[in-house]
């Protein structure tokens, strides 16, 4: 069984692959302020939970309005970010996948140092949305919080 | 000639990105503790030399316990700890795969900031396991050290 | 439509894969000083361009030389350096491709501690050459600069 498609750049690959090249899209559309794509590659019901909120980011417009407001907040610091992905696992449940990712933040200052502000685990639940791939349930878990 | 195999997720993927998932998953059971799992990785008399160490690490058992004990100390020291791979190359040589990748290690203490520690590079010579692959030798260089 | 081809690994690979590869080996040639070897992955009348540069640097000559200005340097300083790319998107635009990257660069002092040293971005236009791939034009900007 050989598992391929076309993926939204019209290069066939296997679903590892769409995978990496999924998240590679979305880290940049979020890290260029790109509000809408970002929350389009969430489900319309998509949820985003962290151990660092009190309380799950829940539905595409609730995800779009925050991170327009992450991305007002850093301009105003004079902050570049740059969100990594990396050693990711990939396990098919039914016709869903479960990724698993480790996560880095990079921060920049205009004129400074570079530097690795935060280091996370991603736990998404991924569902088919045409010939790609959307987040119905994001798990972020920051190294320094228990 | 197309390369692809049944991968333990049961995706169908090429040599490259089966060895991409392969240390995906390594990282991710040597960072979770996962002694046992991470030790099955490498062959029963798989080989761990590295240039900070006096002596290399030979055999499975060994190499658990050395995990064992990483992990112990970690947590005795309040301290979580990432390995990334990156930059990875894969070259055949008969039955077997050479593979050489940059390896970063990230910490993050309790509470506290995370940062880089270490950087790396990584050698292995990974052989054939089931649908699967194994370490049978692996090299690490700290780049601090000569 | 299935877009496979050897690489000069002698793997067959998705074109996304074959990107992924070309670069492991392309920042292992540049950060082991293997100047003649880096160059070998422009075109002969390729551009590097930096927003770090006051000019760019043209012509598969000129970046050889650049690379080992820069081997030379940081030798003389003691220092190790590894570039790591990440978050890669490819765009197919007729017979190129546009490559978008994130680029961290790692440097480790001998007998020092590792550190982020600089966080960029890669714009890349990749043309075909035999079974692989070469830059035709290169872009990197800084996070620290405008």
């Amino acid at each position: 069984m050989t598992q391929t498609a076309e993926s939204p750049a019209g290069v066939d690959s296997s679903v590892y692959e769409q995978v990496q090249h999924f998240y590679a899209r979305q880290m940049q559309d979020l890290d260029a302020g790109r509000a809408a794509e970002w929350a389009e590659t969430f489900t319309e019901d998509g949820v985003f939970a962290a151990n660092a909120h009190p309380e799950p980011t829940v539905g595409r417009a609730a995800i779009a309005a925050a991170a327009a407001a992450a991305t007002a907040d850093l301009e105003r610091r004079g902050l570049r970010r740059r969100h990594w992905l990396g050693m990711l696992t990939v396990t098919p449940e039914g016709d869903r996948l479960r990724a698993r990712s480790y996560a880095l933040i990079i921060e920049t200052p205009r004129g400074g140092q570079a530097a690795v502000r935060l280091s996370t685990t991603c736990e998404d639940v991924l569902v088919r949305s045409g010939d790609g791939w959307q987040v119905q349930h994001r798990q972020v878990l920051r190294d320094d919080l228990d």
